[in-house]
């Protein structure tokens, strides 16, 4: 079928929106500036001259369960346990006790930094024995106030694990700690030809255990899959202190129950995860972004299937949000749209070995999709400036701040509109 | 590079092996004919003919636990739940009393039929209360023994439960009962341009549930990953017949621990699956399959490595033997290798999209391999004999009946040579 009109290939440009950029985002949301993106913003919440959060016992109705607060005798034994890893300096601590979206803050008044699981396993054991409550704090980057205190908990923060303990260069298995930031693992498997499964807007900041306690999706979910998938094993301290070693690097494993799979997702619920096996996937030689516009929702399924059988192999991210999510990420993001006004909107990204023939399998899917009307208007990224349609649809959740939990059934990818 | 030796691009061809064939197979291997395929003989084993298995409790030191046995009393109660689905016949017994290898031999009296997780669940009511030990078996091809009674349990067998509840045609999310046939939900799938994530030798007779029970892994593993990420949801019965519902088919749930995933592997020792959803791929329009002989081990390794490079996103099987291995699947199958006799053989097949650009990559990595050594004799499949080199392979285990349970970790699908 021949396209009812050319294809706007057009290079990607950021325009600013018509109207002053003040005026639909004021108060924090305007002290946002373009190039400050997600990854190098998240874990600077607390700039001079921010207003204070309030706490989170003073803004819900929380009641404190009768642990014990922490003793002379207690900050001695944790000084024993991580020498020079005892925080309790109150400007220090001010960050950590507030979550990213500034809306929950807590009073801890420690902060621990060990190093090995053997440190979080004697510190967890002094603490079950003391009835200490223990908050384990990754990049602080989540956004539903996983990673923060609510009252005075222990904040144990696994920034200084952060060792990779092993790499296989066959098999591309990743072994390391917890610590280790989302950024700093991809660039290291990435010299060596592989890349992380996984990919998200807080990459800069956000620990791998994090991660993975939290069951991350972010932006490779389509291609890659889940971390329930990628992540083949795991080790974890239990609040008594007992290690547990499932730090397997099999890709099946069927000696016995597969008790990692209770952690990944357990938001520190069970334990603190202190290691983890990841498997990473071969690094893709050629990245294509295209951006469309469709008139309706119903297209943007019906694009979402005839890309899955036209693009196959090679489709790594479908993501779509509608016209109001534009809207807003244009007014607070001082970004406009590269296509013309729809209903919906739709990015597609494509991953594969060989940049031929996915330019294409990717033409030949955008001409059928304007042909058959699909899409009413597309345009694909080029080179160096593919990273900025992706940076649009990274920040997203600034716009609406809103993340979603759970993902709808009929994309793969966060569909972020939906939920917002 | 340039290749060292032009690729023999001959098309392939079985050949019987040099001596005669019983020479080497003598007994039950003997019986086993080329065109008999696991298949068809999985569920065949207790043919007219066949001498009696050993019961278990004779061959080896086991002991029965205090449990009851059936009573006239609970064969009414049965009949009454499940009318029609109670079978006590001695003849229509003897089959799913023994194991597909005829290595182990129950002797159970009852087996039930149900066809529902309400009916599944007034049966182990029933069983729980009355202190009865049940079996539950799907297809009963397992290889391990794990699908047959040890002494008298009731067998449990999902063989009715065998429809699809619903397919999403947008995001091939299928949910279907525990006992539907792997190759029947395949061919239903296909017909809607999507394949099952898993695939086995066993597809013939094997059901989901017991595939999702014993985490089957097969030869779609290394494309598709694990049941652990493409199993979305699934339900079960508990021993005491309370029906846990975690059916969701969301591709990511955080909502709780992700407790089905105590289910996937558990092998029926924490109730019986009696549903599953799972996310089918789409289906690739270009398959091609290849078969090599490595020089050595480390070869083998460094193809791998090669092939994830220059395959890419199209390489979904990678599979290596030994020349023992070869030798026994000649002996007992009247099979011969396709190219010259080599320390080792690596089987590759690719799934696309296109098959224009899937040929160019696959014989871009040929031509490379032969001219850097690490091949040393190479042949591609053609059309329809594609599916008799796969057969070869998949055959591997009844020339040395051990099924690996455990992969290793420098191959990402069935290494079945270095486990057996």
């Amino acid at each position: 079928m021949l396209p009812r009109r050319p294809l706007a290939w057009l290079a990607w440009a950021f325009r600013g929106p018509p109207g002053p950029r003040g005026a639909c985002a004021p108060g924090a949301a305007g002290a946002w500036g373009r190039r400050v993106g997600p990854r190098a913003r998240r874990g600077c919440c607390t700039a001079p001259g921010t207003p204070e959060v309030q706490l989170t016992q003073e803004r819900y109705p929380v009641r404190r369960l009768p642990f014990s607060t922490v003793s002379e005798q207690d900050l001695a034994a944790f000084e024993r346990i991580v020498p020079g890893g005892v925080v309790t300096d109150p400007e220090a601590l001010q960050a950590p006790n507030v979550d990213w979206l500034r809306t929950l803050r807590g009073c801890s008044k420690v902060l621990l930094r060990p190093r090995t699981s053997e440190e979080v396993s004697r510190i967890l054991r002094h603490c079950h024995e003391r009835n200490l409550a223990v908050n384990p704090q990754g990049g602080n980057t989540g956004m539903v106030g996983g990673s923060v205190p609510v009252f005075d908990e222990i904040i144990l923060s696994t920034a200084l694990m952060n060792r990779v303990l092993s790499f296989h260069s066959v098999s591309g298995i990743l072994v390391c700690q917890a610590g280790c930031v989302l950024e700093e693992l991809s660039r290291y498997v990435e010299e060596q030809d592989f890349i992380m499964p996984l990919d998200l807007g807080a990459k800069g900041s956000c620990h791998i255990g994090g991660n993975v306690a939290t069951n991350a999706g972010g932006l490779r979910l389509l291609r890659y899959g889940s971390l329930r998938g990628t992540v083949l094993g795991l080790e974890a301290v239990l609040a008594d202190g007992t290690v547990l070693d499932c730090l397997t690097s099999l890709r099946k494993d069927n000696t016995g129950y597969d008790l990692k799979q209770l952690f990944i997702g357990s938001e520190g619920t069970l334990g603190v995860i202190t290691a983890v096996s990841i498997l990473c996937p071969p690094k893709p030689r050629a990245v294509n972004v295209a951006f469309l516009g469709c008139p309706g929702f119903t297209e943007v399924l019906q694009t979402f299937s005839t890309c899955k059988g036209m693009l196959g192999e090679i489709l790594s991210a479908f993501e779509f949000m509608d016209a109001e999510c534009m809207q807003l990420v244009g007014c607070h993001l001082n970004l406009a749209s590269p296509v013309q006004e729809s209903p919906f909107y739709v990015l597609i990204e494509t991953s594969g070995s060989n940049a031929g023939h996915d330019a294409e399998k990717l033409g030949s899917f955008l001409e059928h999709s304007l042909g058959s009307g699909l899409v009413t208007d597309g345009t694909m990224a080029t080179d160096q400036r593919k990273v900025k349609l992706r940076d649009e649809q990274e920040d997203c959740p600034i716009a609406g701040p809103l993340e979603p939990e759970v993902q709808p059934p009929v994309s793969g990818n966060s569909a972020k509109s939906c939920v917002e």
